[in-house]
C-alpha cells in the first residue's frame, strides 16, 4: 500500500481527463445527431488500440491491429439504422466541428483508460486501495461541481447534501448497485487484464444487450445486427486465439530438435 | 493437346451444371425478392471455399477460412439497403423454399467453378484448346435450347439462326466483347490462379463498380458501403499476406541456426 503523495496525486489525472471528456461529449452532441454520435463512439476502440501501443508500449501484431479495426467495424455495422426507420437522412451530415469533437472525445476516453491501466499496474498495491484513491478524486470533483451549481442558484433549494437521495426508488438503487459493480469489475480488468480486453467486453456486452432486447422487447433483428455479430466474433478469435491455431506455421521447437539429432549423429562419426 | 474423347467429354460437366444452375436461379426468383436474391448470392463465396477444400483437396488455414467468411460478410454489408429506401420490409420474409433454392444455387455455382479449375489444371494443354472444348459444349447446349424454343413456337418466326443478330447495336457488341474477354480472363485465372482468387476479384469488381457509380451516376454513398469495403480489404490482406507478416512468429531458421552454434561450441570443448 503506497501512501506517498507523489504516488497518490497521479490518481487525479483520470478524474481530470474524465472531466474534460464529459464536457467534450456534451459539446459534440450540440453538433451531431444521436445516431452519428453513437456510431462515432466506436472510434474509441481504435484510439484505445493506438494509445495502448504508444503509452503502454505494447507491440501488437498486424493481425491484432486488424482485429481491433474489425471490432470497431462490427459494432458499427450492428448499429446501422434499419431500412425504413424514420429520421435517418441526418447521418453524417453534421458540421466538421462535430466530427473533430467526436475524435477528440474518442482520444480522451482512450487516454483515461490507458492511464488507469498504467496506474493499476504500476505497483502491486491492493486493488481496493487503488480504487479508493481513484474514486476519492472522482467524488471530490463531482462534489465541487454540485457545490458550484448550488452557489450559482443561490442555495434556493438548500445545499446538495440535504437532497442527495431525493427521488431514490428501488430502481435507482439497482442502477447504483449496477454501476458500482461495473466500476469494480473494470478496475479488476485494468489491473489483471488490459484495455483491449475491456473494449472487447464492452462491445460484446453491447451486442448481447441488443440480442436480448430482440427477445425481451420484441425488437426486430436486422441483417446488419447479424453481420456485425459475426464480424465481432471473428475479431475476437483473431485477437485472442494463439497464432499457431490461426496460421500453419512450422513448429520451431520441432525444427530445432531435428537439427540437434542431425548434429549428434555427426559428432558420433567424428570421434 | 489432348484430343481423346475420354478427356474431352469431361468438359460437358460444367455446361450441365450451369444448365441446372440457371434453372435453379429462375426458380429462386419466383420465391424471393431481388434484394434477398442479391444478398444470398454472396453465399457462393463460402460454398466455393468449402468445395475448393473438399474436391480440390486444398487445405486452408483457420485464418484463411475467416478471410473467406469476412469477404462474404463485407460484400453483404455493402449491399444492405440504405436507410429510407423504399420496399425494404420484404428482406428475408420469403418462404423456406426460396432459401433452400438459394443455397442450392450457391452450391451449383461453386461446383461449376471448382470443376472448371480441375479441368484447366489437370493437364498442361494449351489454355485456348481447353477454352475451345469448354465453350463448344456451352454453344451446343444453348443452340439445342434455341431449337427447342423454335419447335415449340412452330417456327413461326423462322429458325433461330436467321435472326441471331437481330437488334444488335454498338452497345450490344460492346457487351459481347466484354463478356468474351471476361470469359477468357476467368479461364486464365482458373488455370494459373484458383477459385479463391476468382471470388476475390469478382467481389472487388463489385465494390469498385459501386464506388465508380458514386461518381458517375451520383449514387449516394452509404456508411454500409464504406464499412463493407474496409472488411473486404482486411479479408484480402488476411488471405494473401504471408503469415509471418500477420503474426509475430519465431523464425524457425534463426532458431535452428542458434541451436547449431550452441552445439558447435559444445563440440569444441568436448574435443
Amino acid at each position: 500500500m503506497t501512501t506517498e503523495w507523489k504516488s497518490v496525486r497521479l490518481f487525479v489525472v483520470p478524474s481530470v481527463i474524465y472531466l474534460f471528456h464529459n464536457n467534450v461529449q456534451f459539446a459534440t452532441l450540440t453538433y451531431v445527431d444521436t445516431s452519428t454520435y453513437q456510431i462515432m463512439g466506436n472510434l474509441k476502440i481504435v484510439t484505445t488500440g493506438i494509445l495502448f501501443r504508444i503509452f503502454l508500449r505494447r507491440k501488437l501484431s498486424n493481425l491484432r491491429w486488424m482485429a481491433i479495426v474489425l471490432l470497431a467495424i462490427g459494432t458499427t455495422t450492428s448499429q446501422i439504422k434499419a431500412c425504413g426507420e424514420a429520421s435517418c437522412d441526418s447521418l453524417f451530415s453534421a458540421p466538421i466541428q462535430g466530427y473533430m469533437l467526436g475524435i477528440l472525445s474518442a482520444c480522451l476516453s482512450a487516454l483515461a483508460g490507458v492511464y488507469t491501466e498504467f496506474l493499476m499496474k504500476k505497483n502491486s498495491d491492493s486493488l481496493y486501495w487503488q480504487n479508493v484513491q481513484l474514486y476519492t478524486f472522482g467524488v471530490i470533483f463531482n462534489m465541487a461541481r454540485l457545490l458550484v451549481d448550488d452557489f450559482r442558484s443561490g442555495f434556493e433549494r438548500g445545499p446538495w447534501w440535504s437532497r442527495i437521495f431525493n427521488g431514490y426508488s428501488l430502481t435507482t438503487w439497482m442502477v447504483v448497485l449496477n454501476l458500482g459493480s461495473t466500476g469494480l469489475l473494470v478496475s479488476w480488468l485494468m489491473k489483471y487484464a488490459d484495455n483491449i480486453v475491456k473494449v472487447y467486453s464492452t462491445s460484446m456486452a453491447m451486442l448481447l444487450t441488443t440480442v436480448i432486447s430482440v427477445y425481451l422487447f420484441s425488437f426486430k433483428p436486422t441483417l446488419q445486427l447479424f453481420l456485425g455479430i459475426i464480424v465481432c466474433m471473428m475479431s475476437l478469435h483473431m485477437y485472442f486465439a494463439p497464432p499457431n491455431m490461426l496460421v500453419d506455421m512450422p513448429s520451431p521447437t520441432k525444427a530445432a530438435t531435428e537439427n540437434l539429432k542431425e548434429i549428434s549423429v555427426e559428432r558420433k562419426t567424428d570421434s
